[in-house]
């Protein structure tokens, strides 16, 4: 077992805590504050937010219209405003699509062309000091140091990573998630138990993480399960946020050789065509099926797991268990249920293996991601 | 719920990654070697440290001698080789004693008199660089932000915390351990679970932290008795150094409002008394004593405690499950074993009482401390 531990980002949990937030800038000079549509006026976050850089002498300009699955266009513009504008730190406002345009931002404007970064034709060395107040649990982009984005033109949905990434600071207030629409939590704990399952499939013998991941695994559908009978449940709201982000902040990870990701590419290359389709929505589709594919390429492991978190005493039955699980949250689990037909089937493989996650547990040909494809259908 | 997260340390775990060491002090001119007792020598770690700084042009004066339970003498004599030959850096090359010492020095260098921030009448603001090579897992303090020392002339030991003090970057080459004797690997996993402990039982709703910690609290004690199976489990030797560290790095108190200690409070005591008794085996004396007094305080949080890691239906069965383990791991569980008779106990307690570590799970008295006491015989 070897691995490199690091994550600097200080998270700042609790009720209230946007007010600590301009402390955390005082030595900002002017910000770049990325948000999106604008549900940040109407649930109060975003008049927090400005009380508290006021009170601290940090000015700020504001870029609005972060969409789900950000686009390199939205992006491109952004990049512009910062260095327009001068700003000497980014201010995500939002959930982690917010954040990873935000991420793209501070790392793009030291570069030529910020795509070159996702191609790997650019590495990234330095990013304006990023800030976050998180209003969706789900990425768990606010406490790494990853971005995915969608380039609109060539449809591809890829990701980039750098240690100049970590927010400095992430603030989150999970009461402010009290008012989202139900399907949105399902979405985030679906990401989180996904992000988690990324990892934790390709264990063997790393004991420690893998206990670790069965317990946040299970933390985050007993939470889930909690609010999707009540929203208001403040308790579980909380638990799951905090579960969304060690999802996928190293720890889940610790000795897993950087995971799969093989299921994040496949379902990559859904909301690539379809950016309606939710990240988590295209998860709960995609997820099932690989496991069912793939399970037989470490068969032990997918035991532990079916046994462990699903009270399963087969994988087939643990799969059953979780899509029931899934379809009791809302969330489709299907492709036809998305309205996605077996024609479209080569176009999206085709889209999922030149992302080049192309899996670990097995490493998957063309034809493989086809054959998941056809599973979830 | 409410907390801050922030842990800055950067861990490089894996065989051989002794050898990264000087490229991670390559800034530096001139580090304070700091080591225990020579087992450095033996291990083949001193070389591989010494080849590593060399090739990375980094320079060091050595200090050795540092003792379990770490006295301020050998402190304050650290701290005026560090001011006299002007080093920039501090490296500690061993366990927790190493480390704590190591943190103190690096600190200390800045202090008028470190003791006075033991005292609470001085503030941590600045220390130097510090880097680890951890040859024993156990304290955790490989990758966190406090340290305890023995002030021996007034029997105090003490701890204290600082932002400064997390090391910069902690290199944990599990397989070093092999060759310790059995008994420290079981004080070493002791130490992690009562660590745990310490935060897990002031625990009601956090569900997300109680379930990782419940995880660690399992995988410690099944990867320590895969060890006094056979210690060359390399992958048990790692798994339970890794879940060490995480048992006190934060993640295991997020939310936690700063654990209980009460435990470490009655144990700094009797090895400030006793420095020949090692912290692991003072915790399995009190611990199961403090658990049998304090439950009903928190009764759901221990009876799942008893069901969730002990497979126990109460709690005295749990504890009784627990001093089973401890004795087959060769470890004493009363104070009567190593020496301490019952007359003690009155100025064991007043000394417990005068740290201040009195509890959250039930605030102690005195009086309470020797009941504890009594309870431990």
């Amino acid at each position: 077992m070897e691995f490199t531990f690091y994550n600097p980002t200080k998270v700042i949990f609790g009720k209230g805590k946007i007010s600590e937030l301009g402390k955390e800038m005082a030595f900002v000079k002017k910000a770049l504050l990325v948000a999106g549509s604008g549900s940040i006026k109407k649930n109060g976050v975003y008049e927090q937010v400005a009380k508290s850089l006021e009170a601290n002498g940090v000015e700020w300009v504001e870029v609005w219209g972060v969409k789900p699955n950000p686009t390199l266009a939205k992006v491109r513009e952004m990049i512009e405003v910062a260095k327009k504008e001068k700003v000497d730190a980014i201010l995500a406002v939002g959930g982690g699509s917010v954040i990873d345009a935000s991420k793209t931002v501070a790392a793009g404007v030291f570069l030529e062309d910020v795509w070159n970064a996702f191609e790997g034709k650019a590495i990234v060395k330095k990013a304006l000091p990023l800030f976050v107040v998180l209003t969706l649990s789900a990425t768990g982009s606010e406490m790494n140091r990853g971005a995915v984005i969608t380039n609109e033109e060539e449809k591809k949905k890829w990701s980039f990573v750098g240690e100049a990434l970590f927010p400095r600071v992430s603030i989150i207030d999970s009461s402010v998630q009290a008012t989202l629409p139900k399907n949105q939590t399902a979405y985030g704990a679906i990401d989180g138990l996904s992000h988690v399952m990324e990892n934790y499939f390709v264990g063997k013998k790393e004991e420690t993480t893998l206990a670790v991941d069965e317990a946040l695994m299970k933390t985050m559908i007993s939470e889930c399960d909690k609010l999707m009978a009540n929203q208001n449940d403040e308790d579980a709201r909380a638990n799951l946020a905090w579960a969304l982000t060690l999802a996928l902040n190293g720890i889940s990870g610790v000795g897993l050789k950087g995971g799969d990701w093989a299921s994040h590419g496949i379902e990559h290359a859904i909301s690539a065509f379809h950016t309606r389709i939710a990240h988590g929505e295209g998860l709960a589709i995609v997820f099932p099926a690989w496991i069912t594919y793939v399970h037989k390429n470490n068969p032990e492991t997918f035991k532990r797991w079916a046994e462990n978190v699903w009270n399963a005493g087969t994988v087939e039955e643990a799969v059953k268990k979780m899509k029931a699980k899934y379809a009791w949250w809302g969330v489709a689990t299907s492709l036809r249920r998305v309205g996605i037909s077996e024609a479209e089937i080569p176009a999206l493989a085709e889209n999922a293996f030149q992302s080049g996650r192309v899996g670990q547990v097995k490493q998957l040909g063309k034809k493989d991601i086809e054959e998941i494809l056809k599973l979830a259908l």
